[in-house]
């Protein structure tokens, strides 16, 4: 039996996955929408997946948040580029014992919700999945689902378990989304990086999807050694990542189907990319401890030109 | 009055502007040509340039080594991604007294040549010339022109001044190229590098012109961090690149027109890019002094990768 209610601000691949799977399990879901709104009310959501497609005809769908019920859980699956809009959003959405589950990729976004909620209402999640919005109100699953969920303390302190963290593992477990419990936050927003910052930026500067970067011997070595960059960023905050936890997401990219990664989807969109968040925070919260990361900052650097040019252009 | 005669291997922008100057100045000039044979044969060449545009309706035209006669000075301009030709190429154009003077790009070049014409038969030219071709036999001059003229003797000692030197330094100077006597070759060859990695490299991996990379501030400051990392290379061979020279590149580039770089135009025609003279060599000759330069090393890759893309599409 679903014991939290939830809000998913941002229904694109992420939100629109976890928030279909959580509603298909029985729990009480609104999802705020944008340009999908009137697609959404009229055809609800549809999700292909591997284990088995499915419509959702009937969803909790809205424009803006103050037409919005307070919930137990908000989960931000916005692109980080909209953040500027959270002090806006998620105040109408809180009640008395609301928390804000951050499932956002890159580093430094939950300082930035709990100086709107507090930073004993902010939990992060760190979701390892391959999944693209490939319709209005259409999401495409293609492997992989887990989420590593933490409990953020201030400074990043390890957070251990709660009764509240332990709930919402619950309710994704029993909508079939393995939850990896997650002690230490940081590591895991370190280690989800060891992923997004080579395959997210190279994809946009080579062109490129996953299979064929791991497929070149010049790229796949480019994306080891920046896998070992992201290693000495997250060693400068005490964070070991270990060889073998490297070599892990090797062979998860390996074993991947052809893949473009959300970054490079942004580009070919022409939005904003999610440049700051997980490339630059990462760069510069290494540079604050005294760590030059030499490729991550010409990956950056490449990135926020190729972003400028890009959006000139359209 | 002229006293050597020259053979230009490589009729392109390069070959195609020097030999073209050589010959309307008196000099006797053979010029060996692939693709555009007939049509120079029948139009000759052309050169506009703001200095003044000219045709040379005749040229001593060939398609093969064979039927040219041996030269005082065998000029090779192709693109080093020819250079397995030359052991094939040059022999057959030396008489007794012939040299052959690289003025192609990168590093490493005169080592090569040297095995072929042997170490006292080799003087290395630097170019500083923004040219391109714009059809068969037809060059369009933009801005600069000089060479860097030196005398290669075995590992890159610094060579001095010499008669042949001389001679061919009046040559040039004569069809009004500017020449800087160069004592230490590989001084030089790293000196140029400083303006063709960053620029050659960034401009296929950023598809950009010169004038947009130093436009943005991000890709702006990774072209000077390319510089310095050039500069590092030079010191592990005890070759002083001083901030002096860096910012007058700096300049030079902030002032020239809008430019595709030779390694962008031979991109744009799917053409094999020229990246381990340029990039390859000149890594691997910091990293043989135990000196990784980690910004360039991540541009070598992401041209691998890029090239063999852009091939395999063609």
């Amino acid at each position: 039996m679903m014991h939290y209610s939830y809000a998913i601000l941002g229904t694109g691949a992420l939100g629109g996955f976890y928030g279909a799977y959580l509603q298909r399990a029985g729990a009480t879901v609104h999802f705020l929408l944008r340009s999908d709104y009137h697609h959404v009310c009229q055809h609800g959501l549809v999700v292909e997946s591997p284990e088995g497609n499915f419509t959702l005809p009937q969803v909790n769908a809205y424009v803006q948040v103050l037409d919005m019920p307070a919930v137990d859980v908000v989960v931000v699956a916005l692109k980080t580029t909209q953040n500027h809009l959270l002090p806006t959003l998620l105040p109408p959405l809180m009640h008395g014992h609301s928390v804000v589950l951050v499932l956002q990729n890159g580093l430094g976004i939950e300082p930035q919700v709990a100086a709107i909620v507090g930073s004993d209402r902010v939990l992060g999640g760190l979701c390892y999945i391959s999944a693209n919005k490939v319709g209005p109100g259409h999401i495409r699953h293609l492997t992989y689902k887990e989420i590593a969920l933490g409990e953020y303390q201030e400074g990043y302190q390890p957070g251990g378990m709660s009764d509240r963290l332990q709930q919402i593992s619950e309710d994704f477990e029993r909508a079939h989304i393995p939850i990896i419990p997650c002690d230490d936050l940081l590591l895991a927003r370190w280690q989800k990086l060891v992923w997004n910052i080579p395959f997210n930026g190279l994809s946009v500067v080579l062109n490129a999807e996953t299979h064929e970067m791991m497929a070149h011997p010049a790229s796949r070595s480019l994306a080891l050694q920046l896998m070992h960059e992201v290693a000495q960023g997250a060693a400068a905050y005490g964070r070991v990542i270990g060889e073998e936890f490297i070599q892990r997401m090797v062979v998860h990219t390996d074993e991947m189907a052809p893949y473009q990664t959300s970054m490079k989807v942004d580009f070919d969109e022409k939005r904003p990319l999610e440049i700051e968040a997980i490339v630059g925070n990462p760069l510069r919260a290494a540079q604050a401890k005294g760590i030059e990361l030499p490729q991550i900052q010409m990956l950056y650097q490449q990135l926020m030109f190729l972003d400028a040019q890009n959006r000139a252009s359209s």
